[in-house]
């Protein structure tokens, strides 16, 4: 059975949390709006027809006749049947958990560029912007690389991994976040990474994983760039 | 077994969402930063010490040894224990994409009178919470509550609720999302209103369910205000 993802495309965005996991697992899976020359039209008419379960928005995967979206809720689908999650329920929702922080993490990133609007340009939003990466650069991306980093430090866990032994979507995701922060705030993360030893040994650990070097190498991988939500504006980062 | 529900006191907040749920299944709880004296020190300890599992923000939940963050992951664990989800996997699922929409609802409302910085007061981004807010009234409500008219609209889901027969936290959660749309955003929601018949009848069903109506009636149900998510700044509603 071949997944199908939708997202859209000429960004990583939202949908390379699910590309990382597919890819990972060696999954057989279609990007399809990248892949099929109808795949745009398609993605259209699945938002816009009357499922009973309609996705609100891209990223949404489609698994046999079934259709999910929101990126968290198909990586708790995913990380079951591709093994990257815990069996143990308690293991399982927590793995979830960490996704929705990486979650909230990623919406605050996006902001920190579009706080007045998702549907303005940036370009109509820049001294707003401004101000809003600012806080982003020097409150939250400490707050948040901190909670992982305390997570990492925690022996208890019972492995080198998040969740523990086993490589999990939340190392995955993970890693984009930190390569996300590093895309757009260069500078700050210059600063902060030293203080979070532990998160840039995971990164580089999940670099190194065989399936994710081949895919990094691909030309299936997006690079960052100013259309997604990781953007590098450099008066954002001074 | 006492459920423990930790988070911020004073305002309904994300913590409401959990109420809901916990009142609606009359499941046995304390609110422990009100019930309790020394509650507030209780979430501080829970949050900075070396559990494997820390929360990253209130609200959360403590049941027996394990605690729960992140309101969606919170719902999820409760739906299938309180009875407030389907029973099959898809639906549960679906309820739980549902669910995480609502979460991003509720982060863009924060985001409409706090568009800079999470750590700033209101008083220090009003000229961009102006234009946050305009465009969160005229262009993310109605695609938010557009998408719930859909769902409630389409009859395959079999029955009432937005999950089918049985009230879910979804119903829940969505009363309470449209009842805050109301008190931040007064004039824009009666413009609003009758494009969003099954959404407004919904909500009016969650508030007539007696343990619901009950719950609101009581002094363990806090009124919206100027602390919490949704707030009601008439400037922002202009």
């Amino acid at each position: 059975m071949t997944y199908e993802l939708y997202y859209w495309p000429g960004l990583p965005g939202r949908g390379e949390f699910v590309r990382l996991a597919l890819e990972q697992a060696g999954a057989p899976y279609i990007d399809l709006v990248r892949d099929t020359p109808s795949g745009m039209s398609a993605l259209t008419k699945l938002m816009e027809h009357e499922a009973a379960m309609p996705p609100f928005a891209p990223p949404f995967l489609k698994d046999g006749s079934r259709i999910i979206g929101q990126t968290a809720a198909i990586l708790l689908h995913l990380g079951d049947r591709l093994k990257l999650a815990p069996r143990d329920p308690a293991k399982r929702l927590w793995t979830h958990q960490m996704q929705l922080t990486i979650a909230d993490a990623v919406t605050e990133a996006h902001n920190a560029h579009h706080p007045v609007a998702v549907d303005l340009y940036y370009e109509d939003q820049k001294p707003e912007a401004r101000r809003a990466a600012k806080s982003f650069r020097e409150e939250r991306i400490p707050k948040f690389l901190g909670w992982f980093e305390r997570i990492l430090g925690n022996e208890k866990r019972g492995g080198k991994w998040l969740a523990g032994r086993a490589v999990s979507y939340a190392d995955l995701s993970l890693f984009q976040l930190v390569e996300g922060f590093r895309y757009a705030f260069p500078k700050a993360m210059k600063g902060h990474e030293t203080d979070f030893p532990r998160v840039v040994a995971l990164v580089e650990a999940v670099r190194k994983l065989p399936n994710i070097a081949a895919y990094l190498g691909s030309p299936r991988h997006l690079a960052f760039n100013e259309d997604g939500i990781f953007r590098h504006y450099p008066e954002l980062d001074a």
